[in-house]
Formats: C-alpha cells, structure tokens, sequence
C-alpha cells in the first residue's frame, strides 16, 4: 500500500511543501523515521529529529517554521496528531481487512443465529440461542456461551472467554484472554469458618463502541447485571468485578481493579494498577493518578492521587512534606535543646 | 422455572405475609425490583426500597415491620440474607445444568481415565494417564496436562490451561484463563549478568471445595509441591509463585500477589490488589486491607493494613496524623519564631 | 529416572561422602526430605534440617561439618546452589521430551514454513506466512497470527495468543494464556468527550532466551515495534504497554505494570506489582522493591522503593520517621505547652 505526499495531503485538507510525488508505505515515529515512512510532529520537545529524520514525509503544523533545511517533504495541516490519527485509521481501513466466513471445524450450537459478513476462526465455540449479528468477527479459539449476543461489527480477537447470557454492543474490540461473565466472587461465611458459594445469577451488559483489553476480566452480577457503558476503554489486565457499573467514554489503564457494586461515572480517566473499594460512587470526569486507592464517593470533576487517595494537590503538598520529615525532626530536635537550657 | 411465594416460604420455613401464590422466576436487587422478581432485604439502609420495589416477593427478617404500605407480598424469616443465599442455590441447582458427554473434536491421550457423568467440551485437550474423576465438567478449549487428576464433581470452565503432574481435587470451580501449573520463577544468575532457568520439577496440588477465578495463575513448585488447601476462594488475576501454601477457608480478592514460598495460614482474609513477600508466613485468621504490602511474619489473629502493612489501627491513626502534616509544619515554624523573639 | 550418588558426583566434579550407590529419582527440599529424594544445603539458615531429613542424598558445599551424625549420604561440592541448579537441568534435559510432530486436528495457514523437528498440538491456529524455526514446541490451542516469525527450539505453552507481525526469537519460553502483540492502549480524545481508536501499525519483537510468564500481556507498538531485549524474564500477570523497550537480561517479578513508551535498561531486577510510569528512561541495574510506583527517569544502578519511589535508604529512613509521628505530634504538643507558661 503505497500514498503519495499529495494523496495524503488531499485527504488531510493539508498543503504539500517539498515532493508531491515523494511516496510512503509505513508509519514510523519522527526518531525512528525509515525511508518511505510518514512521521508527525505534534510535541514540540521532539522538534529537533525533523531535521536528521529518515521518513520521507512528516506531517507538520501549518505554522511550522524549520530552523535548518529538512530533507523530508512536508505535509501541513492544523492539527498534526489529529490528521496522523485520521491518516492511520484510513490505512487500516484499506489493509487491514478481518477474514470472512467459517472456518472448520467450529462448532455453532443449535438455534444460534449468525448473520451476514461473519467471521467464525477454526476451533472457536458458539454455544446455543447465541446472536453473532452482522460483520462480527469471531477469531479462533474463542467461546461464547449460551443464550449471548455480539452485535454488529464487534471484533472478538483469539481466545476469548464469555459465560452465557452476555450482551456485548455494536462495534466493540475485545482483545485475546479476556474474561466475561465468569462468576462474581460471592461467598457466604459459614459458622465453621469455611464459605457457602453465592450462585451468581446475572449477567454482563457491554455498550457499543467499547474496547477491552487482553486478559482483563468482567464478572457477572449476582443479581442483575454489570454493565460497561458506550464509548469507554479498558485496558490490559483490568478486574471489573460483579455489579460494577462503568458509565460512558471512562478510561480505564492497564490492571485496574474496581471492586463489586461500585458505580463510576461517565468521562472518567484512571492510570495503571488503581484500586476503587466496593459500594462506593465515583462521579463524573475523575481522574485518578497511578496506583492510587479509592476507597469512599467521589464527587464530580475530582482528581485524586495516593493510597488512600486525596485531592491531587493535598498528594503533592503531602509528598513534599514527607522529604522534609527529616529535616522537620532535626528542627524539633533543636527547639527542644533550647527550651531545655 | 416458577416458583410460588408458599413454595418459597416453605423451604425455607419462612412466614408468607401476602399473597400465598404470588410468583417469581428470578432474583432481583431490591432497588432494581422487577415482576416476577425475588427480593431479599437485609442491610437496613435498604428498607426505604421496599415501599416502592416492583419485585413481587421480597424476603425480610421476622420482626420487620412496615412503616408504610407494601405492595409486594413478604416472607419472613430467621436471616434474610443466608435464606435467599440457600435460596439461589437451590434455584440453580434446578436450572443450571451442566452438559454430559464428550463432544467431538476433543484429544484425550492415552492412559486417560474418563468416569461417569464427565462432559469434556469440544477442542478440549487431555493429555495422558489423566484421571477425570465423576461428574467432571471440562469446558471446551480447556487443557489438562499429562499425569494430572481433576477429582469428583469438579467443574473447569473454558480455556483453562493446567500443566503436568496437577492436582485439583473434588468439588472445586476453576475459571476461564486460569492457569495453573506453569513454571515458577526461578533463575540463577551467572557472572556474565544472564540468568539460567532453575527447572521447576514440582506440582500443584489444590484441595476441595477449592474456587478460582478467571485469569489466575499458580505456578507449580521448583522442588515439592505448591499447595491451596481445602474451601479456599481466590478470585481473579491473582497471582501465587512457586512452593506457596495457602491454608484452609482463606479468601482472597483479586489481583493480590503472594511471592515465592510464602505460607499463608487458614481462614486469612485478604483485599484486593495485597502483595505478600517470599518466604514468610502468615499465621491464621488475618486481615489484610487493600494494595497492603506485607513484608515480614505475621501473628494470628493480626489486622493489617498500608504499605508497607502496619496494624490497622496504627495505619488509621498514622493516615490521621499525615492529613495534619501541614499543620504540624506550620506549628514548628511558630513555635521557632517565638523561640528566635 | 535413576542416579547414584556416584554418578550424580561425577558430574558435578564432587565428592562423595557416604554410599556411592545411594539412589535417588526426585529433587526434594531438605526440609520436605523423601526416601530416593536428592536436597541441598546452601542457606546456613536450614543446616538443622540435614540431620532428620528424609532424602537418600544432600548436596553440601565441600568445607560443611556435621556436627551431629547425618543419615543421608553427602556430595560435597563447590557451591551447592549452582551444582544443583545444573543437575535439574541435566535431570529436566533427561526425563522431559517436548513432542514432536503436527497433531490433528490443527490450522496451518498457506505460506506457513514448518522446519525440523516441530511440534504443533492439536486444536493450535497458525494463520498464514508465519515461520517456526527447527525444534519449535508449539502446544495445543495456540494461535499464532499471520506473518509471525517463532525463532529455533523456542517454546510455546499451550493457550498463548501470538498476534500478526510478531518477532519471538530463539530458545524463549512463553507460558500459557500469555499475549503478544494486542492493540496497544491509544485512543484520541474527541471534542463531544468521547475517544477516537489510533490503529496500532507497529509489531512486537522478543530476542532470544526470553522467558515470559503466565497471563503477562505485551501490546504491539502503535508505530515501530515494542521490544523485549535477550535474555529477559518476565513473570506472570505483567503488563508491558506499546512502544516499552526492555533491555537485556532484566528480571521483573509477578504484576509489575509498564506504561507506554517507557524504556527500561540492561540487568534490572523489579519485585512483584512495580509501576513504571510512561514516557521514562529506567537505566541500567536499577532495582526496585515491591509495589513502587517508579514516576521519573532513573540514573544506572539506582535502588528504589516507595510510592512515590525514593532511593531505597530515603524509604527505609522515611518508613521509620513515620513510625515515629505519633511521637513527634506528642514532642511538639509538649514544646508548645512550655513556650506557653
């Protein structure tokens, strides 16, 4: 797959400044640029490469000024990441194309149903009364329970693992090793000190557009159902544990772990390995630093930090006032002496 | 599957107060009630639902009395929650039946012994001189290694992948993506900074009763055998290294980490996200709180909490004094000021 | 499999002290002693074991004097912790065969390249143009995505997810319910709040005697490639984000998560649940303690510990002036009583 700097630039409503014809095939980050490659420069602090670069083409801000000659060719645009992101979603739009139909042996229980365009990979499992609408692309290995639906156009990637009576949306990305719809952990303590199983009799609801990341793992209710709303993103390696409630366009870094019946809003941004306590309510547009614990409600529009976790400029003040701990003991340690004369 | 509210009461030995032919077919949270549904209430901060709910049965203590009208009809009786716990198990083991049969294509290896009343789903891999005992359930896509035992009753959900030489006793449910078996982490550091492999020739061996959630792993022992001993519950995306030993009755919450030969004690309660150091040991019936760290030996009976884990008590009150930090400074700025007049 | 003690000295280069024809046919560890079993002592912490233990055999280093009679017959070798590390891999290398030979039913893509001495399990998806190089183990229910080079002798455990374009080299070890190559985590933030996909075009490539744990997920770079260096070990349940670059024979224990485009150095060594912060430079041989939250770059030979990570004698220094808050708050109260008489 081959694009001209004048082809890209017509499709970016951008100008060319250099060779028209000059052509690429790959995309390659600014400091690693490659003959043929298209880079981008968005982030100033990376100025500096565009002038030794080896791709044949960067995408530039229109108000780009080069300070030295630059060998590549130039495309102008008004928002340099945003045109690069358009640009990569275009060639995998035109390379990228998933496989169609069945592949054997699989196996498709009775009175599931899969409609046009599907993809179904060799050894993959469909269990009975299943849905797989239209364009689904179920990789192989895979295995949906009964009674579940993938709604148009969702992609589930090798090796998936969803329980029965699982709803997953229109045009979702679910990656391989993920987990949905195994049973919440519910166990009821017994007078002798061992646990009496609570039979986990829900389900999991997924919104559209959702993506899920590999080995991440999404219980289903007790009762009722856990539910990931529309738009949101979760990465690698994340426990959504039974009757969460993730609400809209929420992000989620990799290995998260929200515990049972807690509610988070819509708009929401956490970093890696944060915990959230059970039965707690997070609101909406809170952003959450890295491996913070949440363990109470959160109010709209908060950004916390820290275990347990506080508003993000008490973590800072905090975090500056235990380095000068030290210092803090040797001033008490004088005022002490000299009160004592 | 319909049940009646006198049907209800009477296994339970409850009191129906309303309409003795009121009728269910599934389990409802009470403030997400539906008809047909079955409600139970027992935290009192829930009682406000009841007024309004639109389940048609709710399960309540004995003594609960009604400040205003209810529509839907009560059972009463001695403890709501262990009744409508017995309740949804009874009600599963009425409608959830798992398959029996071999389904085609699977691999069984030589030497395997397959009992009475087994299900192995398709794409199932059973290595050889396995024994399967009765009434064992392997989901499809799961892989069961050479020489292992899965014993009576036990049910392997889909895509579980257990090495050589396993053994998981009766009774137990092991969830998607767990793995259990792998090599522990073992290397020697040779002069040139590499590290060469310490073979890891030991099992696994888990007990009765035992639950393991989706995407866990535990590695099988270097020497020996790493050991989950009877009615303990894990949960998911925990990890347990090599030459471990959980007791009897422990739960832990997801993604909570045990290192290297780390012996863990009988009826422990551990949080989500708990990291345990290699080689110590915990003793009996202790708490951990959330993302703890636990660093050293840890008495019967102990509470812990923070990282890394002091007493709980001592964390709450050391967290108190961190918030008063800033005060603390302030103070000591004054109190040097009057000492300087 | 069984060995004298004769014999198990003449490879060593040791001595024996006791009965040449002592056999043994498992490793054990000295304080789990078994009849036929083969121990060690290298930690002086267990030398009191020697004296009851049940194994036929114990390796000790040549300069070890009994101080009370030992039942066991003894190799005396230079150090015991290398000689015994060396004998499980003769004993591993003697008694456990991979197999050899394409079981069926599988899918082999077209294009695909099978060299000598292969083995691909049944129900393994290999799609198309993927090479396996001589003596590659590739163990059921694996899938191994189009144009994926899986380099000599390298072994794949059963349930790994390789996706497209993947680079594994030679004599790695990947462990079941791994994944290689999902989508990294990028996603562009649009103006109605909700996110845009940015298509992950990059690949991931693993060097030689790489081993990598169950459950642990790499993301394919979004340009470029994510890059895990020879002679690496990683554990299970770990996260590497795209674009990450790990140098050479760095160690990183279970649950360690690394955020995108992070570079980590040559010879590291991470504890269990270490955060990496994106965008970072973690230089050469840093070590870093258990469940630290690593934020900034890190200078070579750096130790860390903490959340914030400090340098591991700030931590040590700060954890104990914590424990003396109590304290101080009780200092200062007493200060400000005497200032004010």
């Amino acid at each position: 797959m081959e694009l001209t700097a004048r082809m890209i630039a017509d499709m970016l409503g951008g100008v060319v400044d250099g060779d028209d014809n000059a052509c690429v095939s790959t995309f390659a980050k600014i400091e690693e640029g490659v003959p043929f490659g298209l880079s981008f420069l968005a982030n100033p602090k990376y100025t500096h490469y565009i002038y030794d670069t080896k791709s044949s083409v960067v995408i530039v801000a229109r108000d780009f000024v080069a300070e030295r000659p630059v060998a590549a060719t130039l495309i102008r645009v008004d928002n340099p990441y945003m045109a690069v992101t358009e640009l990569m979603n275009r060639f995998n739009d035109m390379t990228d194309k998933h496989p169609v139909g069945i592949e054997q042996p699989c196996h498709v229980g009775e009175g599931s149903v899969v409609e046009d365009n599907v993809y179904v990979g060799a050894f993959a499992y469909i269990g009975k009364n299943v849905r797989l609408g239209k364009g689904v692309k179920i990789y192989p290995q895979t295995y949906i329970g009964d009674n579940s639906v993938i709604d148009d156009n969702t992609v589930i990637y090798a090796g998936v693992k969803i329980y029965h009576d699982t709803v997953v949306g229109k045009g979702c990305i679910v990656h391989s090793g993920c987990v949905i719809g195994a049973d919440g952990f519910g166990f009821a303590p017994l007078p002798d000190g061992s646990y009496r199983k609570i039979p986990q009799t829900g389900n999991v609801i997924i919104g559209d557009d959702v993506e899920i990341g590999a080995n991440t793992t999404i219980d289903r209710a007790t009762m009722g159902s856990t539910v990931i709303s529309s738009g949101t993103k979760l990465d690698n390696l994340i426990q959504i544990a039974h009757n969460v409630n993730v609400g809209s366009n929420t992000v989620m870094a990799a290995q998260v772990g929200v515990a049972g019946s807690a509610h988070i809003g819509d708009n929401c941004v956490f970093a890696g390995q944060v915990g959230v306590a059970g039965h707690i309510k997070v609101g909406n547009r809170v952003t959450v630093g890295a491996q913070s614990g949440v363990p109470n409600n959160v109010d709209d529009g908060s950004t916390l930090m820290g275990y347990p976790a506080l508003p993000g400029n008490s973590f800072a003040r905090q975090a500056a006032l235990l380095r000068r701990l030290p210092d803090l003991f040797e001033r008490v340690n004088k005022i002490e002496k000299k009160q004592d004369k």
